[in-house]
């Protein structure tokens, strides 16, 4: 397990149900904060991993595709009306917001500490969510 | 390829872009629609192919596991912060909308005719979404 996701309860909830693997996410971090490279350097590295840059792209393009397919999934549904995502939305914004108080969010990977009762609530939303994913989705 | 799927470009599109199998969707849509089971019979039919009760059980939790994971990566994504997904938000609103101005939207495993106008309509508003998601996950 990698450690930025060892850290943190949420996330490591979060890729454990999402359809990214844990180097897939690392990699899509390591990209997104361009944190992936040295100055003249071959050598890549996702969150203290070290790759080749064939590798690394290879991983990111997974990562990508798979974060398509996601949104392409839902999508679906609402195009088939079989499954109300209504609900759903309303509670992916919940979550983005909680996300965004928790104020050292982007910072994870640096370890930095989280604020308590953010993180409780974070925790809360997340279990309530799945739990109504359970109910929603028949 | 499933009859429900040929009959639709929109749909086989979407399928193809998505985490889905065109079984998984068959079996799910099955399940929705239910008709998947005649009465006092253990055969189970999805979109017209014979399973046993537990092929049909089975990819029918694959179907809903994959579902919950895209709705999850989503979650996970605005938690991270890395991917602005209101655009995305907007356009699956979009889509959901024009998916139910197709009016025999719900009928399609039934074979029935759409109007070209808004098939045209929806085709292009899909190739469209397909172009930004490109851009908008790098």
């Amino acid at each position: 397990m990698y450690e930025y996701v060892k850290n943190d309860e949420i996330l490591s909830q979060l890729v454990k149900n999402s359809v990214l693997t844990e180097k897939q996410l690392a990699t899509y971090m390591a990209y997104q904060f361009r944190k992936y490279r040295t100055e003249n350097s071959e050598i890549y590295t996702r969150l203290g991993e070290k790759v080749s840059k064939g590798v690394f792209h290879r991983t990111l393009q997974q990562a990508r595709r798979n974060i398509k397919r996601s949104i392409l999934t839902i999508i679906l549904l609402g195009y088939l009306d079989i499954t109300d995502v209504t609900d759903v939305t309303r509670d992916i914004t919940d979550l983005i917001e909680v996300g965004r108080q928790i104020k050292n969010i982007k910072d994870l990977a640096l370890g930095q500490e989280i604020n308590d009762f953010d993180k409780k609530k974070a925790l809360e939303l997340l279990s309530d969510i799945l739990r109504r994913l359970d109910k929603a989705i028949k």
